[in-house]
């Protein structure tokens, strides 16, 4: 059995600060929900010195603030910091980072929520755990799901791309699918409520954001990121973002870092998104509303609604949200790519991004950028596009 | 530029034990080749005390032991060591573990070679690398090769596994196929001697190995398994094989661990292949040879020729070859992804391999194994093969 840390004593409110038991609030705030507001729950620790395991590797190197000490172990966290000297250049910016999640076992940095989420569905009881995804948290639960000896159901939209449908039936995991991304969570919401299901992702529309105790594995990659600047924080984060629960989870792990001393100062966050949700909500509009576009180029970070915990992470640092269209995302990823850097579109999304930022002069020549690569450009597939290779006679 | 290692002095040959520069001997031992046998030769190192760089990450903390000490960095090397409890007993060994490879930032081992290969053709002034390839290994060097600012040719054979053809086009790379696997090996000859291209990988029929500079990268995979097991290294590691280049590489790093005195003692290393080559050299058969068999479930270990430096390994180290049928390659893939563990079939052939193995009475209840896992499941496509998703109503 996976085991609990003890220092995680409540849930509080991102909206109200209401304290609630340590239990499953799938749902968020059950009072904020009252008053039509959709908002997270965040897991709180005893205020406790915390030290990072050096015994360990990855993810449990954090354990002192994860919700479980102990969860299936496939290799998550600890994904490179890798230094882009050339491209900060070309961009014109001080320093230039990649943070690759695509190298997590699964290739996203899902991985980090999946482990801790089946951990908690573990110790708790359920035996089926249920996630809406077409993509990269599907794939990722279904392998730490099989790892915990868990049932997974993942609910899919039709036309689901084939490499994740692979992917997720390969671990022994069951795929159905819905007409459309909203009414997955119709679906999952019923299972959850009426068969005992337990919810990875969000299920409610809007939404309040993926499983509480999954998004806290997310800060551990904000721990990484602190670590490894030792004192000389970086100036700004771009995140590919969708829901936001990586923003978030990041946004909290550096703000645990500051506290603990690892770093002084803290970066701005900026989301890109495919198209206006965030901006659209930044520049006044209600965070409940829809929010439609094209994502055909960025599948993994589409989606028509925003979340609280996004806006807080956003407001909080000081960053803001970036939309890239379809067309500057695949130039995005073929120009990484040919610097070897081969990220999924909806990931390599943050080279348009900070372009974009810097144009805009929301950042300047002092900056010091981490850009966050969420994905591996395995996921993508586009062969059917590609011209023929061409036949040589070796005779 | 990339910084030689001043330690590296000479090459050395793996069967007569000549000497020579620390030049490109692209062919191997030119004294063995002119009696009719291909060999590699290797990178000797003066007899300096060397040191794990802790300031780095990755494979670069071994660079006292590369011939070069820096080169193109991806987030190569680093890669998780699981231990596996439960399959351990399911087996009935002591302890399991599993090198996840597949962690690499191209999905594969190959990323420990292409760093340094590619550090070396820019070093010695080529503009243009070639390597005769239908998989990971010309993914990874088209990765390494855009890193470096090199011209990339990937020779493959038609019907290239789409999901590596679109790996390398993404980079820049060009990609050209030869009507079979021993013609690739023909037209590359005909490259690197008319145009001066850099080899990559082996091109001779029979063939050495792959280029030389660029193997000693695998050694950080025999440091780094070493370095995990301080003091207590495990007794036997199982590697999936086909021209052995990694085998080797994890054998000498191993070796050079050992003389550090990170480890007392060394493990038995056990070749995973498709069909009977080394297992058949080793019963008596002349290593020139051609073996072919049937490879259609594991077309990354294909091929029907042995090296030399296979049976260095094998033989040193007192292990041995298990050949494993393509039934139980796919039935040990099912088996490791329903464990969350998603390998490429090539790679999860290590599960039925270390089955035969216990059977066999090679490994015992006492023994501490570690599998190598190459690569991951993303390279795999069965998509077609696959049943349709259901759809449910979610109304
Ligand atoms: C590749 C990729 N990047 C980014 C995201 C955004 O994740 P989040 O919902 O946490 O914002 C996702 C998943 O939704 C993804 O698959
Ligand atoms: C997945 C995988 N495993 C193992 C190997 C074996 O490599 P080697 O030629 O070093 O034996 C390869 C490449 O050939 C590979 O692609
Ligand atoms: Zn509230
Ligand atoms: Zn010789």
């Amino acid at each position: 059995m996976y085991m609990r840390n003890e220092a995680a004593i409540a849930l509080s409110c991102l909206r109200c600060g209401n304290e609630y038991e340590l239990n499953d609030y799938t749902t968020g705030c059950p009072s904020c929900l009252g008053e039509g507001y959709p908002v997270s729950l965040e897991v709180k620790y005893a205020a406790v010195e915390w030290s990072v395991d050096a015994t360990k590797r990855g993810m449990q190197r954090f354990a002192d603030k994860l919700p479980y000490r102990t969860f299936p172990m496939l290799g998550e966290g600890d994904t490179p910091l890798l230094p882009l000297a050339d491209l900060a250049t070309e961009l014109g910016v001080q320093e230039l980072w990649l943070k690759n999640e695509g190298q997590n076992p699964t290739g996203s940095h899902k991985d980090r929520m999946s482990a801790l989420v089946v951990a908690r569905a573990k110790a708790s009881g359920y035996t089926t755990v249920v996630a809406a995804s077409s993509g990269n948290a599907g794939a990722s639960l279904a392998a730490y799901a099989a790892a915990a000896g868990l049932r997974c159901v993942v609910v899919t939209t039709v036309g689901m791309n084939p490499i994740w449908a692979q992917a997720v039936r390969a671990t022994g995991a069951e795929l159905v699918a819905a007409h459309d991304a909203k009414l997955r969570w119709k679906y999952m919401r019923r299972m959850v409520e009426e068969e005992g299901w337990y919810p990875v992702t969000n299920y409610l529309d809007p939404p309040t954001g993926s499983n509480l105790f999954g998004v806290q594995g997310y800060k551990t990659c904000g721990h990484e990121i602190a670590e490894a600047f030792a004192g000389n924080a970086p100036t700004a984060i771009v995140v590919p973002t969708s829901r936001g629960d990586l923003l978030w989870g990041i946004w909290r792990g550096l703000q645990e870092a500051r506290d603990a001393g690892w770093i002084a100062t803290l970066p701005r966050l900026y989301a890109a998104e495919p198209f206006g949700r965030l901006s659209r909500v930044l520049a006044g509009a209600d965070y409940r509303g829809n929010f439609p576009g094209d994502h055909s180029s960025t599948e993994s970070i589409g989606g028509s609604t925003v979340t609280f915990q996004s806006l807080v992470a956003l407001k909080e640092s000081g960053g803001g949200a970036v939309d890239v269209c379809g067309k500057d995302a695949l130039q995005a990823q073929n120009k990484l790519a040919r610097r070897g850097l081969y990220l999924e579109s909806s990931s390599a999304i943050v080279w348009a991004a900070v372009q974009q930022l810097k144009d805009s002069g929301q950042l300047g020549a002092q900056d010091r950028v981490v850009l966050v690569g969420t994905s591996n450009g395995y996921k993508d597939h586009y062969f059917a596009q590609l011209p023929a290779i061409d036949v040589i006679d070796a005779d």
